[in-house]
């Protein structure tokens, strides 16, 4: 029995945004179609300065691949004490006809990867199709990856970024403009940049809303992707009120997710969540009805986005040849 | 940032049994001193005639090491349909101070080891120092694996046996006395066995009591591996009754080992129960009493004690140079 072992820099060689955004698509899909099971993620926080470990177990039917992430982030400490990154992560896959471990990739590039995808297919099934504008609150890495995937399914004409640190700020700006040539306007204020938005998109570790409902002008499509744990906020519970409501799991969202707040709020009941991405995209429920709504994407993060981006990748790296083969037993 | 990798022959010739005990030792009292969290395991069942997949976390304060041990079993297909055992199993070691991945080893000899150790730490600390003969109510991996540990801490005198299926049990004869020189009787029931019992160890998958009440003698310890699930017995409740009841976990135990019978039957209550094998090996709690009562020590398995034996193969392999190293990422 051979083990596959992917490096970092194999993973990202082995796999491009578009065959990401195919493979989260198929995700969603797969998840709405009785392909998945995902039991709870489990966890361990750890002592400031150190952060968490997560374990994110999925099984995709069709594929007959078990996949199982473990995920660290927020050992701020680690560059200077340890030489390490404050976030890593590796992901093992299993033959789920035989239980076999086929193979272990570093997993330090898929979360960004199939986070920024997943905001990506959303735009293509719920935003305007004349959308050209983009609202940025949150500057940072995935801030940068939606931009990477949305690049891909639309043409963008302009982004406006907002940051509480000037300095990230206008580092966005200059890599967004070299790395895709589209002009960034740095706003002072983030009601200046969210009254531009066609699309919306936050990417904070905020805890408290940052987007203030009279802000966002009919038919933004807004893509909230920070609040994927509970004590996370970034969007005022008032914006649900009157926007079409989609979520990637409605037993996530409606615990950790952005949902989670007009839900407490009883600004919503849990029926008026229009549905999840996978029944939009399999044609079950409508996107986008027409150019006035305000659409909300509330993305918690799903072990299956994560099985289906590592199985394309690994089948990329048994088509290419790629990778190292390791035996653990005889 | 290197991770080193072990294939199963290499953690076969790293440990010891004796090494092993100390461990689950360690293990033991760890988990009493606050030193250990153990989130719920995560698993995957799987139509039949595959099995299940189950993934235990653990993480052991004072060494700083959390494990990760991914075991599958009961794909009795296996050998026959994909050319690999029925179970399998995998262990991640993480350093806790940074997150980083530090070893991948094979996992499928660790969970039979740590469990034959569980029962020489039980027989250590609860039966009578007089004990000799053993009954062995099961004849298969793990009954042999308890005889290799106990083996190591006193001079076993006899075994009594019996299994279900007699060339099982015959072969347990002939390898049991050929590895250890110990005589084996083989018993035509378990009564038979049951009664000469100094130390009983129970080691079936049996959902059912297989050993009645009054066939055991005043002064036995018992060794109950074989319940580790809901669904699972092995003992006849009105055992616990008199007994001094010894658990690994008490929230595992009552929730799916074999304590969980007798406290649905109200034969017994949860504060029946004498205590965690923790607190006797840390003098917090006492052990054997009298050399009539009788000892109970229902194991459930826990993930520390995967910890502490991968960490202690882990340290054998740093010292002993042996391992390969593979570069996840630069």
């Amino acid at each position: 029995m051979k083990t596959m072992l992917l490096k970092k820099d194999e993973v990202r060689r082995l796999i491009g945004m578009t065959e990401v955004i195919g493979a989260v698509e198929e995700a969603y899909k797969a998840f709405n179609s009785d392909q998945v099971e995902q039991p709870d993620y489990i966890g361990m926080h750890l002592p400031s300065p150190r952060g968490e470990i997560d374990f994110k177990l999925g099984y995709y039917k069709a594929n007959e691949v078990i996949s199982m992430k473990a995920s660290s982030g927020g050992f701020i400490d680690n560059p200077a004490a340890h030489g390490v990154p404050n976030g890593m992560g590796t992901i093992l896959l299993f033959d789920a006809r035989s239980g076999a471990l086929i193979c272990v990739m570093d997993g330090s590039l898929i979360t960004g990867l199939r986070t920024g995808a997943a905001g990506a297919v959303s735009v293509k099934a719920l935003a305007r199709k004349n959308a050209r504008t983009i609202a940025s609150v949150g500057t940072g890495n995935q801030a940068r990856m939606q931009i990477r995937a949305i690049n891909e399914i639309m043409k963008i004409g302009e982004i406006h970024a907002w940051d509480r640190n000037p300095d990230t700020l206008s580092k966005y700006k200059t890599d967004i403009e070299s790395e895709f040539g589209i002009p960034v306007i740095m706003a002072n204020s983030k009601k200046e940049a969210v009254e531009q938005a066609d699309i919306l998109i936050t990417t904070t570790r905020g805890k408290g809303s940052l987007v203030e409902a009279d802000w966002v002008k009919p038919g933004t499509h807004i893509v909230a992707i920070g609040t994927d744990q509970h004590g996370k906020q970034e969007l005022d519970p008032e914006l649900f009120r009157n926007a079409k409501i989609i979520v990637d799991s409605i037993s996530q969202c409606t615990e950790k997710g952005e949902t989670w707040h007009p839900l407490n709020k009883n600004i919503i009941a849990k029926d008026d969540i229009h549905g999840e991405i996978g029944e939009v995209l399999l044609g079950r429920k409508p996107g986008r009805e027409s150019d006035d709504e305000i659409t909300i994407f509330d993305s918690t993060g799903m072990a299956i986005q994560d099985n289906t981006t590592a199985g394309k990748i690994y089948q990329n790296a048994i088509a290419n040849n790629v990778g190292t083969f390791f035996q653990f037993f005889e």
